[in-house]
């Protein structure tokens, strides 16, 4: 069944049949469907369209579809050319002549954004909810940490000691943030387009405010043919998953070179790591290297669409048919990763006295500077005399902590016998007591804050 | 100059000079670079780095730098690596050693983003600006062609009668849901990342609301691993500014067609059309097509951030130096685009006669379609039975309108003599009253909706 | 079953099994496994790990396999991580012990990309093939209406008459050029990875080049690590497969605009084009509309890979993984859309008459610009002369014909009363003679060269 | 100065002209264009529309522009609209008249895609020569570095010994294939489009192959249309720099892991790293991480172009004018970072005890299942065995190499007295002798195959 063709001589081609047709996708937006049409069947009514009655009928076989979804015992139909189609089709098997009536003041153009704007708000809950539960792990995890030193990596080289909770923190605020954008986007999606019409606007006297308060949006759109195009709130959310999907991939990485053999930080648990075929010793990362992967893809389907959006002219055209497919793929793709990583995180084990054995002492070349600048040498000039002495360490094979102290009073007068105590890593973290940095203290209290943004649901 | 090598044998390759050297481009940072530097002199001061008059001392370098810059009269120099370095250099020119304290407990890893932060914050109400001027171009024209129908399209075909006003505004929105996205963004932007050093936070008693204040932002980053690499806030812009790229390239793939001769409905002002070289007939919508064109680019540049983050390990790699460029090229796409569209907008004449000429019988088939509605048939059946009539009208070489009532009634005994006044445009579009819909009426509505919005600035 | 796990202790958790398990989509390589299974059991008898006997029961069970393959009769179990597992599962169920023997020396990771380059090497001729008969139908449209005079376009604005044919023409080279590509990634696919294990190459007396020559590869991989990590070829067909979604892109745009009701230049059969399940008159370009959609899908699924590809390390990583599915979908993507395009253009009907209609004088101004020309005025100043005839008929409302001679000589002597003759487009089309150009016998030499080109197959 | 405007009743808006010219960046292109003018002249005296005279004239002046160019004393003035404009604008001040007479026959449309091609396949010769330079400073390594061993990595997990110089080769045959790319595409940019007037062809007997001959191209487009909108050698080339840009990028990875502390297997050249204005000791790869980052912005430029182009109409749309900026990006992103790597890998000190020393027994777990297969047991059984092996010296806390005989005969029978000699990464690798393979034989080889490889120019 096709819901056109009066006007047509000839059948559609078979193999334009099957490029032309979503079926084979659009039916993930069943429910919505039934629900926008139930909706739009109240309206009519209202409207003087549809008799109580027929409004009755039409919801009694619209329910009845509803429950062939959710049993499985929905059958599609070769013909079906869309998810739409299917349902009026069923329809009218259940109900007969009535089920012809609800296409009235409708088009598909306003129908499928309708179905695909549901469709995006009924699975956001359950993204924001993995999101929050990957939060959960790595705050779990900062604080079962807690206490362990770690070196901290600027272009991949040690940099600073800082505490493993810290750097388990930094993973957990950019998700913080990808929440914060998903809200927002959901407030943009919330946005009723039915009730547009093909693009010019309905045409009876329909009240969409109502229609939107039965079916949870919170707004109408402002503009019927601007409501049919509209595809901004799937490039946003493609957006905001492919940032997602790059939070992700850099925390991914991370877990790679931490769990390698070299650095030996992290050990992942058997549950989540895979071996080789060929290699018997090999126990391999893959859950993250395929988190880091499909961060690729993610930003692919982003191209896509906006490629797809990129120069159509006004109001709907068929390209926008392309909107779904990439959708679905992300919100899986997240929901297939978020969780195993989550519970790989849990599952870890870190070994601590690997990680405080790499604190050399030229982690704290930064705090020998900073010894110098309270006893009031600029900076700058503390900075050059450092270096030197970590070039003369290097000369002399021997690390910053080794050289001697008349080495030391060589470089600068300024260097005293206290100097020795600046090579304590724990001091070094506990210097960083401003907001939002490694001291212990500072950790706590950002892991409370932490805590807060979590306890915040979507 | 550059601010470190102590600890180097040789100097840095020249090549490799050139490669690194970022000055070329983060100049452009320099008066944010400035006022960082004042607050972080400040902070300083307040935690005990800086004397009194040091302080004082830096602020009136940094004030006559900051002069220098508005003049033009800062003098770059070929080792100036960056716009960090250049700045320190020169106020080591200008005050001498004090200069040397400023770089005390701070990084250009937390100084560069803070600059960069700051230099969004800056620049994005002028943006904000731009898109409200282009809004209000077109809501001028759809004040001023508030009686002019056309043809809408669906598909490029034409589908039913709008009201040119109604279609106007359909642009009108895409830029309102834009400005939206760019608030919430300088939302996300404000947020201080000083005071996070190079990774491991800030030293000394530094009170970092104190810096947020005095710099205007409203938060202080949670995280300062975190905050080093967090580029967000770029890709974020980045895709804001590629959709807005997006709705203007829909635009202009309108206006390019509705400008040609086949169209007519459109005349571009000679001041927004070029020539041909060669053909001395040519009138070109170029200013449109460049606006279209740009959208590659546009989207190009959130590609390439994006990948770049993608699968970089934590904190501050070098690879972050690659968010400038990007983001200095989109802002100033925009800020180019916008003003030019919004002009060759307000001086654009229409031909409303041409566009009332192709509102034909055709347009009204749905229209026709309701008529049986009304009068109690399904639509669904009703939909067949005009489709009918189209094919019949085909056979018979005329219009819609011109079947004679014993034709109509031989499809439907329900066509009756009032089926002719069916067939008129005004009559169409008047009866899409619901919101949102083309009716003269909805439309008023929707002028005062969308002047509320553009009262709303950033 | 999995082909690794002895030192591990605990199973892989449910949803990480999932999330890493590939059968789903590397199913489609299964004849390609087997076939690349068959030429390494040959390769391990000539180095003496298989018995000539345990040879032929390999090969007799995986000739087994693939009849089930083929047959659509092997069963999938639940724990085939991927098809290489399944396929040694189920000769493990054929032969018994001597399938264990088959992975000696090999490892998946050479194992795969045999398999993915295999399966690419089947599917480029029959792509090949889909181009060709797209070619085929624009040659053929060329050859049908080589009669026919249009208007053509730059900037969308009428610019000179050129022949319909050579029009349809400008979109055969394209595609030529697309087959080019291809043809020379097939060489650079066409090269055996097999043989180089995980990594360092095959630890047995192994023949490659004669396995390359039983699976009709042209060559062997020279760097057992590269081996195994490149996907320059999938990358590089990800590319021309976008580039030729852009070619059918640009024609999808134009076939629609040349089918709305302004132009009227093609009447699209209704066999390819679908109607509104609203408004009963539409007859709507879908699947062009399509075509134009899905060039954004497929520049999507480039990027993607090439995304997962960027600053991956050294030899496989599991985010290679992520290379299949881009690849199956791009090739799906071109096969169902070539052959629908194909048919809808043989199928389409064109409007000559309304086509000659627009040929209007203007169109000849470059003529008439190039007739001054020809009596010895520099082109740049008659270029401004008729550009003032433009402005002057703009002003009185006529057409550039319609100017009376003695405007024409007011505005320059040169112009004579053979000026007439200049505003044929017949004249026009025929003077472009030079090679490639627009000219009836030019044309007629470029179908020839057409159809040589077209000649070529893979 | 602009090339039109006859028609035209007001002058170009200031800030359109500015978003309209493209002078700023396609002055690159003045010498191409200047040499595209000179073999016009040639041809249009060949067809008699100058006199030899005249194009003596014109030769001379432009003899005299190009020597303007090549001593940057060309002067460019505000009202050039583009290089084009530019040159034509020269050439009347030094020749007067006969300036006028360049253009006939010729347009933007043609001229500047002959530029752009000239430019591109005057550039591509240096880029070859980069990237032989590249491969070169690569295939030293391998032959400085032959006597090396160190861990091959797969998930980024040990797997297997291999030579350092198998691995240096196998970042060769990327850019081998790279070349390979790029000679593909110099063939198909080598085709001339000049003579294609705006899109209709050439109106005066210019013989099109002649011109070619002269300008160096191997070809002639074949359809006039075609070749004013044929980007294709521009997307082709932006691909071909974005895939080496990965290629450089996976290179870099490699290298900023090697050179990290913990691997500690590079010494990277004090002249080709940076150190940081905060922290005194470090040593940062930047450029290799600039090259890492870099790709990014490689990928967005293939991207944007890709999206600009999709869904343009026929012929020549302003938009092409986006075509520019990405391509000079993408040679000069190429040009600057190959010769910093080349050079930077030649100065790098490897730590081969460093590497050999993390050659443990675990790497030869795949030599002990072969050891097993050359028993006789079918290797998938052998892998099992070796897995247990595996997981009885992780309980027992010692290597594979510590087990004891016995311990090994409980495992399997199998295991003789012989099996240490296993354990030695020299036999190891030179075991892996299969063409390809990282066995000293197979990699000198290779290296033979490298340099002939080598030796092949562009």
């Amino acid at each position: 069944m096709k819901l056109w063709g009066g006007r047509f001589s000839d059948r559609l081609d078979a193999a334009a049949w099957k490029l032309n047709a979503s079926i084979d996708f659009d039916r993930r937006l069943a429910l919505q469907d039934v629900r926008g049409s139930l909706a739009w069947a109240d309206a009519l009514e209202r409207a003087g369209i549809l008799t109580v009655e027929e409004r009755a009928q039409i919801r009694a076989g619209l329910g009845a579809i509803e429950a062939e979804f959710q049993n499985g015992t929905f059958l599609f139909q070769e013909q079906d050319e869309d998810i739409h189609t299917a349902v009026e089709r069923r329809l009218g098997e259940l109900i007969g002549a009535p089920a012809g009536k609800l296409h009235s003041g409708r088009s598909r153009n306003d129908q499928v954004v309708t179905d695909l704007r549901l469709w995006l708000l009924d699975h956001l809950p359950a993204l924001d909810e993995e999101l929050r539960r990957m939060q959960g792990a790595l705050l779990d995890r900062a604080r079962t940490d807690l206490g362990t030193l770690m070196p901290g990596y600027t272009h991949l080289q040690p940099a600073q000691p800082i505490l493993l909770s810290h750097w388990w923190l930094s993973h957990f605020w950019p998700l913080e943030r990808d929440r914060g954008r998903l809200a927002e986007l959901e407030a943009r999606t919330s946005v009723l387009p039915l009730g547009s019409g093909a693009l010019a606007g309905a045409p009876f006297p329909i009240d969409r405010k109502v229609i939107a308060a039965e079916l949870g949006f919170a707004a109408v759109s402002e503009n019927s043919i601007d409501a049919v195009s509209d595809r901004d709130f799937a490039a946003e959310f493609l957006f905001c998953a492919a940032l997602v999907g790059i939070h992700l991939s850099r925390l991914a990485e991370a877990v790679i070179l931490f769990s390698s053999a070299e650095f030996g930080y992290f050990t992942l648990p058997d549950a989540f790591t895979t071996g080789s075929s060929l290699m018997p010793q090999k126990k391999n990362p893959d859950m993250f290297e395929l988190a880091r992967g499909k961060s690729g893809a993610l930003l692919g389907y982003l191209v896509g669409l906006m490629t797809t959006l990129k120069g159509l002219p006004s109001a709907y055209d068929k390209d926008l048919q392309e909107d779904k497919v990439p959708l679905f793929n992300a919100l899986d793709t997240l929901n297939a990763v978020l969780p195993v990583l989550a519970n790989a995180l849990e599952g870890l084990s870190i070994q601590g006295e690997r990680m405080h054995s790499r604190l050399g002492a030229e982690l704290m070349a930064t705090d020998l500077a900073d010894y110098l600048v309270e006893k009031g040498i600029p900076f700058r000039q503390a900075h050059t005399l450092v270096g030197e002495a970590v070039k003369l360490s290097g000369r002399l094979g021997v690390n910053l902590d080794e050289l001697q102290p008349d080495e030391y009073r060589a470089i600068s007068p300024d260097f005293g016998p206290d100097v020795a105590q600046v090579f304590s890593a724990e001091n070094s973290v506990n210097r960083r007591r401003a907001y939002g940095g490694t001291a212990p203290s500072a950790v706590e209290e950002q892991i409370l804050s932490a805590q807060a943004a979590l306890d915040r649901e979507l």
